[in-house]
């Protein structure tokens, strides 16, 4: 027996019972779509993860990208997965039909590339990085420049990077060094954003150099003035690994992290106009501004949400795929005996008779499910805002932006804890190779870090997301919440009241630690304060998913009922100290001297 | 800038201002020693976890063992470490003069191994299962059983293994298939056992298999009778893979697992009995009977609170490790600014001056040095016990046999949290194998797994512990911390306070768990009544160590107030929820219908 890589039934869930993402069609934005479009892409999407992901997710572990003189070495197998994921047209499908996409929905695709991170994340994440740049180009770069560079990265022939961090800025983009030079007279200036040479290190860099594609685009943070500008002073270069006469570009692999997880994924220090290419005859990474100066930070932000929500959406599909094959195993493995039923002559009963067992399942299934339901909420918030106009469209934006650091880290915190129970499922069994939850556990343990660490969400969270536009984002958090509280009060009478003093609770501690306006002192709290959002946002996503299974009279509804009083018996409740604490802050942190540790 | 493999004022503090483990030399037993021979072999420990274990704890994982026709290799630098840690007399240390030891007190010998076990816990376990196995037959052994198979193990020529699982039978002993059969007519009879056939498939064996020792003596659980008779028909067998004549012993390597971490240590399927060999012309695995038949567990038994101490041990030395490195990493690390000073012309600031890094510090200071503290004060109960007699003695064994499922879970669930904690300190350089952290975590997590999983802990702590002998091993736990209550009560108002609320309340659930007697509705919440019995009982170690501290006036005073104020009020508030959950126990896990997952 061998377990789904995802619940093709939960998504469809999620999507139509709950989301009832088919209503998106009857906006023009999306009319060319139905459900059995949706489902056509869904259904694709599983296949591509079983026949051309998931085959190969051990081996290129095992098999990790090396170099040498002769190139940069992936896994053989990464290659084909990536043209077949390109040709089954997933990687432009959100995008417009004038550059290749069908228009889907995001909350759709990110639905269909759940599948592919489920099924293998290492290779996912190379379209999903594409994905990213080409978004970031069609929404800020010239017309020139989407079809130079974003539209041969939608059919899959070139390849996209992120390049923000450095080796001594990761977190602190302020202190970004990366330098760009206008230089007009430069042979290399063409009309697709003027002569630039960028020099500079940058390091973490996913996909930053290997031989599967034609070209790599590197869209590029760096300043062109003054190192004392911090992030206002970032402006953002397409600096493409081959100029588009052919001519190689001065950008070139440094060296290879080796990490213990995400191992298919090259993952590089790059080293950008160091002489080792002379394009038009100079050294110098040869870039091209995107949109205007100084304005680079806020363009890559205005993709945030979006990378957020996937990074959250992988995180909770590895979660999911563990809960499947722990379940799975669970099924099929017999040991031990029920309690008081201890003749060794009687047989043998499946793991999952076992009350700590179940305990260990119905926690994965309360971690995946809500995540993945979580950021898929997110993704139909993105759509609606596509869709709406005027205070309708900033109402839904200014909640997507609230939910957001949640979005990320909850999936983030709690898909490695899913995974971690996976493992402890199957046992010995689940700390060997020979079974993918491991692996699982530690491809899953990058998502607390990269896209915003952990802390940078609570940080966001707190000291920007709860206190912007004098505290709308929050009212209005609270007022979507309400309306499930409500909505579910008669069904759900224990749970809608538990939700509802949690939530006034949260709006009270945010009160407390704003109250002196001393933000170092509030920020102290910020992951705890971030921990006790999450929980409380996932108990409301579970309350509003179990009332519409119910509503739905959906064959999944017993089960959602389980995970939401798993949910609200057993997670919620871990708020409660937190809660206490934050609405009596101490100052513990800040107040510490380094010498006591 | 390398950090500390341990903190040796961490360990001093303990033993000597806290344990005050001196006092242990007044007794016959141990009145050889003193601070000064205590101290010496810290030393010698600590030079032979920075000289020979260290260095090659990245090599050895990156290259694990493999095995082909011409036998099996491991990494080459394991063989000395295993020679130069016998040479140093640590193997044989906590054994009697007439063995080759000096008669260590446990509580030293744990804190000693600790170094190894922190600089590299894979090579660490080929000597901790040597002890183990060493020692069971000094217990339970004859004389010539101890000569010939436990004194070499002492001496370093010959290692030992445990071999209990078996490939259907992991939590569940009372399914082992493996059979033993007498026949004194067998040529390999001889006085150090009897004459019996050994035949079966064990697995999970660690150093099931190596050439770095002149033979490997294994103790294999077997049944004589009929397979109905369940873990009481297991009997103990000695199986050495060479005979005493120097005859190859039918026990062969049916396959090595490959594992997440720990990758140093061979971990083995084992056939015994296939007939690949034939010793005194016949096949089947020669065993010698230790002690009688049918009393294999009980011996085993009578060393699993010291194994599991072991493993608390060594799950709290990675967590200690995990912590100084990401503290070194800390202080040299800079990144960002103070909160409201973002100037990006001023220079960035080490990390560890944010309040979210010292969260994490001081998170993995609390569980490491919580963790450490705790399995020495479990190892000293063995040392008290040993001097003591009469009720005393009982007393003893009675606390160290309700505090042994939280000394084995309490660091084997919060050690790999705080390296989880390590690896987000170091961002993304942590989740590279350019740091040793990614591996404390890889290594630390078995040890939620082996010596009896997680859940097997909370079922042995709820379901006999804190029932056995009429609930007196409860009350005795109760009395105990209360005592601390007490003492601290002066100089710690709140927290002792704090603490005596949540023990009552501990002992009120335990009433309401069994009130009426049944044990599957009470054992279904076995697993969160170890959550809350563990934060309990660390909480009162941090409460009593917070005033040793103060009460010494040591130069570490200061760090333990922290941790202790960050664990009174960051971890004990999180058994409230659990214990209101307890003293309201639902049937969700029982009752659960399988087919809702």
């Amino acid at each position: 027996m061998t377990a789904d890589i995802l619940s093709r039934n939960d998504l469809s869930f999620l999507l139509y019972d709950w989301l009832h993402v088919e209503s998106l069609t009857e906006h023009d934005r999306f009319s060319d779509h139905s459900r059995d479009t949706f489902d056509a892409m869904l259904d694709a999407s599983r296949d591509l993860a079983e026949t051309w992901f998931r085959p190969h997710m051990r081996a290129s572990d095992q098999d990790e990208p090396t170099f040498d003189a002769a190139g940069i070495h992936t896994h053989e197998a990464i290659a084909p997965a990536l043209r077949a994921f390109a040709d089954s047209g997933l990687t432009a499908a959100s995008f417009g039909e004038e550059h290749g996409g069908v228009g889907l929905p995001l909350t759709v695709s990110r639905a269909c590339f759940a599948w592919a991170q489920a099924a293998n994340i290492a290779t996912a994440a190379y379209p999903m990085l594409t994905m990213a740049n080409a978004a970031l180009l069609l929404a800020h770069g010239t017309p020139e420049q989407i079809a130079t560079y974003a539209e041969p990265q939608l059919a899959g022939t070139f390849s996209g990077t992120m390049c923000l961090s450095e080796p001594h800025a990761g977190s602190s983009l302020a202190d970004v060094k990366t330098r760009a030079r206008r230089d007009d007279s430069d042979e290399t200036a063409d009309t697709t954003g003027g002569a630039w040479r960028i020099t500079g290190t940058k390091m973490w860099i996913s996909g930053g150099d290997h031989e599967m594609t034609d070209n790599i685009i590197h869209l590029v943070l760096a300043r062109t003035g003054p190192a004392g500008d911090g992030v206002k002073g970032l402006s953002l270069f397409i600096v493409p690994k081959f100029l588009p006469s052919g001519e190689r570009n001065d950008v070139v692999l440094a060296g290879l992290n080796h990490k213990m997880g995400y191992r298919g994924t090259t993952n590089t220090l790059l080293n950008f106009g160091e002489g080792a290419h002379t394009p038009g005859g100079a050294a110098g990474a040869v870039g091209y501004l995107v949109g205007a100066e100084n304005r680079g930070l806020q363009y890559m932000f205005h993709m945030m949400n979006e990378a957020r929500i996937g990074v959250g959406t992988g995180a909770a599909a590895l979660a999911m795929t563990g809960y499947l094959e722990s379940l799975d195993y669970a099924r099929s493995r017999p040991q031990g005996r029920p309690v008081g039923a201890k003749d060794p002559a009687q047989p043998q009963v499946p793991i999952i008779e076992h009350a700590d067992v179940r305990r260990m399942l119905l926690a994965q299934k309360a971690y995946a499910e809500g995540s993945m339901a979580l950021c898929l909420y997110a993704a139909q918030l993105v759509d609606l805002a596509t869709v709406a106009s005027g205070d309708e469209r900033d109402r839904l934006e200014l909640l997507l932006d609230v939910l957001t650091p949640v979005v990320k880290s909850f999936p983030s915190q709690y898909g490695p804890a899913a995974n971690d129970l996976a493992i402890q499922v199957l046992g010995g069994a689940g700390y060997t190779r020979d079974y993918n939850v491991e692996q699982f556990y530690r491809d899953n343990r990058l998502n607390p870090i990269h896209e915003g660490t952990h802390g940078i969400q609570g940080q966001d969270l707190l000291g920007r997301k709860v206190v912007m536009k004098n505290g709308a984002g929050l009212r209005l958090l609270v007022e979507t919440i309400t309306e499930t509280v409500t909505t579910t009060a008669a069904l759900f009478p224990e749970h809608s009241t538990d939700l509802a003093a949690r939530l006034r609770r949260l709006v009270d501690v945010t009160e407390t630690l704003w109250e002196d306006g001393d933000a170092a002192a509030a920020l102290a709290h910020a992951t705890d304060y971030l921990e006790a959002t999450g929980h409380i946002v996932v108990a409301w996503i579970w309350l509003d998913m179990a009332h519409a299974a119910e509503a739905a009279g959906s064959p999944l509804a017993a089960g959602k009922l389980a995970a939401a009083e798993y949910f609200f018996t057993r997670e919620l409740p871990k708020v409660d100290p937190v809660l206490d604490r934050l609405a009596h802050p101490d100052s513990l942190l800040n107040d510490l001297d380094e010498s006591i540790f």
